[in-house]
């Protein structure tokens, strides 16, 4: 066995240990711990610059782009926001030993199932140092040790982070171990991280597409990720003009870059030219591109055509493919061919097509007369969250504290013997 | 692209579409498939039989084993058994469509939480030919399309019994890939099932732990499975002694072969030896091998030794394994260490010691003053279970109809857009 293939069953040993203990921990323990880090983190802002700082230097010396290097900085700010992340969590309700459901069998059974921690999670990201607080924050909140792995850009910052959470473990009287990180950015490491199934429940890459197909092919654990956020919105021929333009434009342009934003747009064939002509208008004028099919050309000369690759883009940028279906059920087969399964939306005032709209789309999250945009946890009203799922195995949609959670069933018997 | 593997692909695909209708069908159209599969069985009894005798004759020159031939083999009895759980199933509650959780956010925009199918589910199982129909029509009534794989040598009686199914699923309206079955005895079939990610969306095997390890290890798309049932009795200091005697005799020795019989008995240091005796007495009785550590062996002499390995050995036998403990924390360290996080129970007559055990104890299923053969879908209330899941993530516990959905977020606004 290698060196590292002994660090890292150490490592997943310990945390396994640790999440025994996590799991039978009061709620306050855990909120304390959370706190305490919070307070650590705000008492460290020199330490954890500092070492962002060597980061950065590293980072340009080895010429990383712009937008990597922006994910990577961290000033007073995006410090403080980290600390504040961390006592918010602490301030959501405990989403361990919840009873989910009871009941009983003529025989006289009691049932009940409660909620339990899953175990062990693994994390493994790239370049944002946030990361490590909010993942290891969330997996703490619902009673389960973490592993986590940042991108290696940010590997000091990283650690003056965990430092933080570390000992706001220690003064709860929490296991140190409850959160840990991999003390190498050799790749190696991930690689036996996807195989530690005796110690690892669970992993949740967040990063690009190419970090979580690689984990999903290469894994012995369970996945739980985040792929594709190809969404769409569909203006159904009843949609309000005023709601559409400016719900089309908030799904576009809030924020191009994340997961929630719009990237097709689906006119219905009855939706009228007047309507429609206004709303590319307003995009194009705030700058975004539109890429359009023959019909959608024909409206405004500054429309580019779209090319059949356009349909299965997730284009994470200021540009919109806009396509005419000559009715819903065709808006819906080309949302449930080209999309990708999390976040789809109607603009509709027939609550009749919004129902079978969100019956018949196959996908996490199906908004009526909303900005597909508001697909995150916070929204939801989860507080914090890992990221969404896009497959339809234990979580989909929003993975918060209660989606890093499993159940057991307590039965109560009066010396029952079967039958 | 090899000639089976285009075949398996076309299996899926089909397998995707069938999913993608009956993610839609109504209720009654589930179960008329059902009731009409009921009665085609109950049509073509014969056929069944006859196929059944073809797979017979072969097993028997194979020169199989007597037990596996009896969970081969198909008389009137056991036809009617299937046709009659089919029926079962038809009745209960539909698992599609339910509003699991809803709730309005300060901002007014409305969530729904609902249930919906996974979508497509290969099972994978050996000998039993009634799996055919039971996995089926289980998968069929949570919405799910799924691909069979029985042992190759029950491969004419699921032919049969499938051909019954699609015959259902035809009078019903509903597509016949609905229910489809590997067309091959050829083991390369398995291992491309278990990469089609782009079509199946879970893994279920039915076996003994080397199929399932097998599967666990090569499978690209996520598996439900049952590993061990290695379950513990423990005998509490304040355990009533008639509810001792029956509850233990009835864990272990109802169904020796069944996950869910007890496998070690864990007697208190404070339970008395003249209450333990006559449990003892009356297992030996029985015909129970015990083995024992030291101070259970000085109690009766026909108690052999145990030996290191028994602690960690699923019998599936009439043979128990009895430790002595120093205490309730010992029990649960024990349990904790040896267990396989299936069913494990508790008999005591102190609340305190059994809230205690079922919140420190991890198992999908802790039992309070009953036999841990109560570990079973049936007797929860939830009608057929295709298994017991092992694991933590998605399903724990016993699986029905209800464990192998997923669920979508429904989102209504009146033209929100994200500040």
């Amino acid at each position: 066995m290698s060196e590292l293939k002994a660090q890292m069953d150490q490592l997943g040993q310990a945390a396994k240990t640790a999440a025994q203990d996590l799991a039978l921990a009061p709620a306050d323990a855990k909120n304390n711990a959370l706190i305490a880090a919070a307070k650590a983190i705000r008492a460290q802002l020199p330490t954890i610059l500092e070492a962002n700082n060597k980061d950065m230097i590293a980072a340009e010396a080895k010429g990383i782009s712009s937008a990597m290097l922006d994910r990577l900085a961290l000033d007073n700010d995006r410090v403080e926001a980290m600390a504040a992340g961390l006592e918010a969590i602490a301030a959501f309700p405990d989403p361990i030993g919840k009873s989910l459901k009871s009941w009983d069998q003529p025989n006289g059974l009691k049932f009940e199932q409660v909620s339990v921690p899953l175990g062990v999670i693994g994390i493994i990201y790239e370049s944002r140092p946030n990361v490590t607080a909010d993942a290891g924050a969330l997996c703490l909140k619902a009673g389960n040790a973490s592993i986590l792995r940042g991108g290696s850009e940010s590997f000091h910052s990283s650690g003056a982070i965990l430092d933080c959470l570390q000992t706001g473990l220690q003064e709860a009287g929490l296991p140190v171990a409850a959160i840990q990180r991999v003390p190498t950015t050799d790749r190696a490491a991930v690689g036996h991280l996807l195989t530690m199934n005796d110690y690892v429940d669970l992993i949740i890459p967040r990063g690009g597409r190419g970090l979580i197909e690689r984990i999903q092919t290469e894994s012995r654990v369970p996945v739980l990720a985040h792929l594709d956020g190809l969404c769409h919105t569909y203006l159904h021929e009843a949609a309000d003009p005023k709601m559409a333009l400016e719900v089309v434009l908030n799904a576009k342009m809030r924020r191009t870059g994340i997961c929630g934003a719009t990237e097709t747009l689906l006119v219905d064939a009855n939706y009228s030219d007047e309507n429609l002509k206004p709303i590319l208008n307003a995009l194009i004028d705030k700058g975004c591109e539109i890429r359009g099919d023959a019909k959608i050309q024909q409206l405004d000369s500054r429309v580019k055509e779209a090319s059949a690759v356009d349909w299965d883009t997730e284009y994470l940028d200021a540009i919109l493919s806009v396509k005419r279906v000559a009715d819903q059920k065709e808006a819906i087969a080309h949302i449930n061919r080209h999309g990708s399964n999390h976040t789809e939306a109607i603009i509709t005032a027939s609550d009749q097509a919004a129902a079978a709209f969100q019956q018949e789309v196959d996908a996490g999250i199906v908004i009526h007369n909303a900005s597909t945009q508001f697909a995150d946890g916070g929204q939801f009203g989860m507080g914090a969250e890992i990221g969404i799922s896009t497959g339809k195995l234990h979580a989909r949609g929003p993975v918060g504290a209660y989606q890093l959670t499993s159940y057991k069933y307590l039965v109560r018997g009066t010396g029952h013997a079967r039958p």
